[in-house]
């Protein structure tokens, strides 16, 4: 190396004496985002293990080769859970023995509540083919529906962040967010049947409460009114309510603590801060009569 | 395993005879994702040799290195109808050897749109050029940009959807999705000189018809005015016509069979659910007038 | 192969001599995407090396492993450089030591600007904890959160910008453009403790300068008025300049040459293209009486 | 496909119904090769983590990595197990819940063992080191040597022979026989501190004894007299007995089941079917006076 | 870098300059060691489907799923000799149409040829099974002998000589000697029921005839006498002729144009330059008479 | 987990306290195999670049591709001598900033060499060559000659060795030897023009001198004669000298500090502990009269 390069070396090197934020060099645990990302493709195959079957190869039966599945599954959640416990204060004092024997209750209840969660995604999956006339059957929702992924990964990491497991439930929404544009916050509330179509630029907060059979199209927003406040709103509602049977068009917001009753409609690009009753449809007024057109000539 | 883990294990298993529709353990055939996104790989080789050379290392001449590049990718797309096929009701009652051949002739068929594919990506390259001030040159747009890349996959899609190839179709328009965030259905009709910049949030749905030189910028629907009709609507015309050289710009939405004549200019958030005659500038009347603007102090 | 089969071959080789702009079957030199990812992830092992570790097992001294690994990150930087810069015309003249020689001082000049990017880094870490009440500890910032690695992109893609590499810049903001749905051109200016929510559909313009302690949500377009000037356009200045402390909430969009003065606030969906004095606050006018609301029954 | 290739296609699908042998469509269980491979990496990780550190990224605290690393090779061990035991006819009949519990108390009783494993390994690995001139150290041992490598792999296939597990002990030796060309049938009896140099071509028979301290060079075979009886000496003692402290060179061979007493030395090439008594050196007879030496001239 | 490092590095390029035989820095076609390892795995899959099932996803059926294995495996067998052919002097002046018709005719052929090997390795099994007492049951022989893994590898590199194919038999059968030390030239030639045991150090030279039934033991030589005719010598008969029901003891020699006839039995380390009638036992005289034996006391 | 699970896992954790050799948590710098062994991989690009091409995509110009390659392989070893540096207790006392200066120098020490050691495997080539009938052309002696490639490893680990880098030339030797079979010392001093045939089994000791033209077949010894004195004979000269143009054949012993003349040939199984004037030919004295040939009936 010359020197001049090993100066540049020598110069970063030191920037980690800096004091910054940032400047770790060394974390005891840390929950691995690719090892995450993983387990999020055998958790794919425990819920749907027809359309997820798994690369193992040392059984052919199905049923004895999903048992594998979700054993590995279980010690892999198990280990992902103590790397990301000491992230919590809560658990920073704690032996690892104690860590290793919370993380095994965690994941023992996870797992239980698989069955409930299948039980939720069939009726989703149900719920989009009932309303997108371009899906021709099941299947393909099931393989290839951005939005059916992104409520699986949602309804998986609202589980882990009913059991207060730091830092897994947020970075499996951000997987779900990076590969569909649809952001929903693990902490938010969602009923069955939930709908989301195209879906890229939905945003839903984290003390949002939905309701059941809801609709959600591409850029809607169910949002905070202002997040001035900062860390001081930590853990207070600042999100809408959603009631059953609501649809949202795609670019409407519903931003603050409002709740917006059963069977409304809200049309596109609308933006409300206040409370709807049930049965309501809301829509922009003369949102065409609004349009300035001129011929070009 | 402890006792209590087993169950857990137990209950998931027993689960898959619960009569879900997600209840699936084993399918006799599925077009695996990852294939599909490999042999998409496959294809961006075979469409632009120079700029996604294989990776293989049998030949150095180009020429024969593209033989075979695209006689591997001929074989992998064969497997991948064939094993997408099944999944239409029309398909299911075929034998294997009915199906092999079918999938062959479909196979033939998409590699001689080839070539006509590769001139219409020539003429939205060139669109792009032409379009985008911060274009450098034609190899970034080639290798960096998001709308081009979401173009050809459309283009790939499209002739597959033509060929009434279940499954795969969507996969691949769904992967262009999930990497651009612009979602266009491999259904639509695109004429040549195709321009999208940034694009994230466009939607394109499966009835829409586009003319030729047409410019869709970030967050542009043209969806369907409702799907509250679901399934009922299958196949139905329910999505805009868009005439040739006309420029949409972002968070417009053009919804449901309207028609936007050649040469118009749609502003950004305009909302149209009526025809417009060509050569027409539409905009937001008074959009900052809009406005309210208050000093802070 | 079946005579037919091999036709469809051909008539695709035979293709590639149709004087096609995308014509391509060799280029000389050509930034591999996959090359300019993996680089990124050594940088952000450079950056952040406690939350991104090596995985290489030479070293288990933190300090020493942090050596190698920003050692390989300069071979492969330099390495990146000079497959890029023959595609400047600049350069395509010089010989391959000229450019060798050209690679290696920009990449020292890259990694000596590294202390200063972590010092930026390090602002915009905290003013997303400030900002955001979800946000649970810094940890999770800089794992998770889509926002800090989008500009944690824009900061390493802006340096190689502004020292003039051709298409490594562009590749790299597109990288976080696919992960995140953010899109910020690398040759936008950005001062420190900037802060970017959800941010799916975030479009910052290539000329635009952005002050201290900005706040932009998802759907923020920082973007020109009108393209339709084209490659005429190029390296002008078409984007907006958003002065310190400026908050710009979800869907609005500043288009053109213009100025938004230091604590401005900009409301939802606000359409700008004009100059707003400093400490002002822009929201839509009576955007909620706008609304239709009727109740459905 | 051309019509020909279909034909050959085809030869080989029906040539499956023949009866033979190897006509195997479908096996229910299967203990994957490449999976043996890799338990056998995490079993090394396991046995000598500071030289074979796990590759996980979820803890840097070395013993809660271990811990992580061993409950791996505890989970992967008890299925590899699973799919191994139905190869048994004793299993054959067994309900998957009955093999799953056999599986487990296998596997726990295997990692019992590893104490007492790695205690017999650390006497092997001093017995190199004072054996071998050219060792620089016992960490090159340990990183390096084929004898050590085969060693450890047959404590390990030993142990799972002694548990009766068929089939993974067998995939275990012929691993370290084909790295490393010494072939240790894990049905030997070994003591320890025993010493391999070189080791290409060592044979040493299922039934083999060998006691503490001895040493072995490449070429040695300890092997049956004859195995024209085939199947029906299956389970019979038919390969020798090695007292401790004996060295045997390169290229000798002891055959069928004699007894070398303690303390012998048994020369290079010398070929022995009977007893040798205690502390005696066997060597070829005149081995070079037997040689003809002519001058080329 | 520093100069003395960019000086070693000129120093390196240049010297490819030097007119020596190994100064390639091109070569048109290579068939790439590490895609003949990969054939060899699908070929695998191909003879002995229930075995090495395929790791592909597309069909559960096995049927299904092992038509495409062996159609994959034909491509690339295909493209494999289209890049092996132009090594032989006799395709160098063919255009690569006339050499994609040769290598499509040529594997066809092998392909035909699969049932025929596939019978062979029927009978090789089954004697294996008979010769070993240590073979607990079929499936391990399969999965685990070497010996039945080198024939195997064999019987397939001496079909693609036998079809004058150059470069692929010689890596494939490297491919074997460098897992199982057995070194079995591709051009000798091997009845069935074929037993190998141990196999380390076996060498069965080019123009080497086997009968049925014949047994070789580790280390067993049939080799030249001299090979100090090196060039002159190609071609020519230099190797013996193995009579059926032949069996060679561990570390036998036979060597040059010689003929052992049937039913011999060849003992250990025996070393033989002349022919052996059918029906003779050969052993060293007086092996153990020879040895000196010393009391070390 | 259950209890007696948890107990196991916990008694190996408690067992690394045992105070054993092996006993190693943690090892600061530590020369990874799998790197060791990409390096080769790299080197073999350095050394033949038309054979094994560069993977990597960034240059389709050969020579700017190969000077990649040759940095990036520069690099590479830089780090894995400095890993290796602290093994020797040398090193152990050195800082950091030390041990890669030494490295670097080290390092480009070795490259410095590269065009002799090419000039040495040019004449190893030929004489191979010229040496095996059975060699179709040179270009297979290069890809698929186990006796060329380990030649061509001890020559790099050779190099290595002169310059006193611990642990690393014996990581490559044994990795020669696991791939062939053969087992040079990187120690031994060996002559141009080296040809090796078949090799299972060769051995060749670290003190061992090899002139020029010299032959080896499989299963040669030249080895020390005995090693009762360990760790005492450290450094000693215990090997034999081999003069220039002389031939071992299959299973020849060489032992101890002899030397064997110019021209000498050593015939098969041949055993010698004394030294061989020039020109002389020795073989086993009536080999064959020593037979016991029976008639079976």
């Amino acid at each position: 190396m010359q020197r001049s390069d090993r100066q540049a070396v020598d110069a970063i090197l030191n920037d980690y004496a800096g004091g910054r934020l940032i400047d770790r060099m060394e974390m005891p645990h840390r929950p691995d985002k690719e090892s995450v990302y993983s387990l999020l493709e055998e958790l794919f195959s425990v819920l749907f293990y027809g359309y997820y079957p798994s690369k193992a190869r040392l059984a052919d039966d199905p049923t004895d080769a999903l048992r594998m599945v979700v054993e590995e599954a279980m010690l892999h959640m198990r280990h992902l859970v103590m790397s990301a416990l000491p992230c919590d204060a809560r658990y920073a004092a704690m032996s690892t023995a104690e860590i290793a024997e919370e993380a095994g209750e965690i994941t023992e209840a996870f797992f239980r509540s698989i069955p409930r969660v299948r039980a939720l995604l069939d009726t989703d999956l149900q719920a989009i083919f009932n309303g997108d006339p371009a899906a021709e059957n099941r299947d393909e929702i099931l393989l290839a529906y951005p939005g059916f992924y992104a409520i699986t990964i949602y309804r998986l990491a609202h589980e882990l962040q009913m059991l207060q497991v730091p830092m897994l439930p947020r970075i499996m929404s951000e997987r779900a967010h990076s590969q569909t544009g649809i952001d929903i916050h693990p902490g938010a509330t969602i009923g069955p049947s939930f709908f989301i179509d195209h879906g890229t630029g939905i945003v839903v907060g984290e003390t949002t409460v939905i309701g059941e059979g809801v609709k959600l199209y591409q850029g809607v927003t169910l949002g905070a009114l202002s997040t001035r406040g900062g860390q001081s709103l930590r853990g207070k509602r600042r999100h809408p309510t959603i009631g059953s049977s609501v649809t949202i068009y795609a670019g409407a917001s519903v931003l603050g603590d409002t709740t917006i009753g059963d069977g409304c409609t809200i049309g596109s690009n609308v933006f409300i801060t206040r409370d709807i009753p049930a049965d309501t449809t809301v829509t922009m007024q003369d949102q065409e009569l609004n349009l300035r057109i001129r011929d070009r000539h």
